[in-house]
């Protein structure tokens, strides 16, 4: 049978492997597993989500109310905005999809960073749009500016801070490239990581309502799966102008956030004190995988996220090293895929990092240099 | 900000009516609220289910195994059929979604029956193609047969039971339908409701192995948001040859389902024995409406699924009889989005048909006739 064209030219997305995976491949101890591959929250998420699942589970057979009327309302009330200021996704993820569908058709040009996150290219591939990359691997506002006016995309990507990355632009240098662009144009602010760009350094700080105010055609991408600890869940937003909000809206079918996840990341969401206590742990252990890289001469990217990426050069193979550690139990990402020599690892705990970093330690033996 | 023009076309679905709408609106308890607007199971769930969410929502922070082994396994099995053959969807829904946007493109044909799934419609429109309607409100084989030869559309939907209707086709006359279609149109067997329709006639039921064993150009899909009551969880399916599974696949984004809800379905579809006596039960009061119905002289459709639809001609309007109940706690489907004055009731239990009955003999007194 015979599909749509584009279809052919799409690779799909290469998730982080599950803990499900090393049961089953290795026999590996589910409880045995150091996951740190997909910048989970290492600490869970807020005891308050956990009761609100369990007191919600009789609801499971009912379809959720739609309209998330309070899930919006707490959304608004967190940001100071309206109701029809947001759109609710299954992951930010699902937003940018909207986003794509609404405003691109085969041939429309959408332009991202060399290296960023994989779902602006494959969204865009779905509907044959043509994709314009930097030819830097971070995100280079000339760049960006320069190769905005010569193709004058309808859709602009800045993932801030950038994963997988983690290098972060400035506010101002944001709001200055948003500045150049056509009220034509969509540029959506993908804040996935924002809650620890904006903990480490207020320079990076976007504030959603700030931003509504100075641009129509931004979108805000916000979501529950990192620092709120609620990536099983698949909650994400955007926050736009109410006419960007209505457009996407025909487009999200419905029912597409499940009823326990309204509940949690309402629960989530009015816990901050969890969520700033996460963040503070993990800027705090990431100070140890940069004192790590540093002294074994491992080139790393100064990163906004929760996770740090190692460049390997032509030192080592990201490949090995992945696999090596899958073995022992321990997942973090090859970012291979991505086109370049590096991992990710999402900073963990301290417990899981203390095993994680004394692993790296003997792998990065001169046994294993390539 | 300009869009892309299918959108303008596009009127969102219009979902039941959710028990907190009550409790904002006329401040009824959600406890005292009957809500049979939506084809959940008034049973709920198996038990087993409840087990698995209390004890899966410690892992709601990590992203799903997206290769959805497990449960793929299981479908697999009840059915005979390969993982190869399966594809799961957030709600059979996704799936729907997915086979519309693999095969159509602007002013590429779908077609189906005049009064059917709403979503059909709503995808096909989102992608801007040309939807062929028959004009008979139920599924009729001959208009079917003359419109595919006459339109050659790329996908046919063919839902059987028919939701919101009820009618539901024989297996022959599907298995006759599919037979005159052209290897390259997608044929849509939509069995959300094949339990209840295949428990009551077994020329009704399609068994998934020999629907693939005959054709190569359908796709059956399965849910477990009605039988399985799972519907707040969204999760779903579709089974055919694995080269439509592949061609799919590239449609479906990455953790569309949570993790969660693989736990609940995997779960679910063990439990047999709970869904057996679920369909029993909405089967044999289902008994109750159709005498109702006849004793007060309103006409109704014989119904295959777990759901009557009386149509109420001129005697009553659907809209009244919904605001009515409304008021009084009890959610009805008014079908007037569908173009027909007739209203949709979900077969409850046996203590909320009593209350339903009540309610609607008091209405259906000559003081509310039109």
């Amino acid at each position: 049978m015979n599909f749509n064209q584009e279809l052919d030219d799409i690779v799909n997305y290469e998730a982080g492997k599950p803990v499900e995976l090393l049961v089953r491949e290795f026999g590996i101890k589910p409880e045995d597993v150091i996951k740190l591959g997909s910048n989970e929250n290492p600490f869970g998420y807020s005891p308050k989500v956990n009761d609100a699942i369990i007191s919600g589970a009789k609801k499971a057979s009912f379809y959720p109310d739609d309209s998330m009327f309070e899930l919006k309302d707490a959304i608004a009330h967190k940001y100071n905005i309206k109701s029809n200021n947001i759109i609710i996704g299954a992951g930010s993820d699902q937003v940018i999809e909207f986003c794509i569908r609404a405003k691109c058709r085969p041939n429309t040009k959408v332009l991202m960073a060399k290296v960023t996150f994989a779902m602006y290219e494959i969204y865009a591939k779905q509907v044959g749009a043509k994709v314009i990359k930097t030819s830097s691997n971070h995100h280079d506002v000339n760049e960006f500016s320069s190769l905005y006016d010569e193709h004058k995309p309808e859709v602009v990507f800045l993932c801030v801070p950038n994963n997988p990355l983690g290098e972060c632009l400035d506010k101002d240098a944001v709001f200055n490239l948003i500045s150049q662009t056509s009220k034509e144009t969509l540029v959506v602010i993908d804040g996935a990581y924002q809650e620890f760009a904006k903990s480490k350094d207020k320079n990076k700080a976007i504030e959603p309502k700030e931003l509504l105010e100075k641009f129509e055609n931004v979108i805000y991408l916000g979501t529950f799966s990192k620092a709120y600890g609620l990536g099983g869940m698949r909650i994400g937003y955007g926050l736009a102008h109410p006419e960007i909000i209505k457009a996407l809206s025909k487009l999200r079918p419905p029912f597409n956030i499940g009823i326990l996840s309204l509940d949690a990341a309402h629960e989530a969401i009015k816990d901050q004190v969890f969520v700033q206590s996460s963040v503070s742990a993990v800027l705090k252990e990431m100070l140890r995988y940069e004192a790590f890289a540093i002294e074994n001469s491992i080139e790393f990217i100064p990163s906004w996220g929760n996770f740090i990426t190692f460049v390997l050069e032509e030192k080592y193979s990201s490949t090995q090293v992945c696999d090596w550690l899958l073995k022992k139990g321990v997942i973090i990402r090859n970012l291979k895929s991505y086109g370049i020599n590096a991992i990710r690892i999402t900073i963990g705990r301290a417990d899981q990092n203390n095993r994680v970093l004394e692993l790296l330690q003997e792998f990065f033996s001169s046994k294993h240099k390539l």
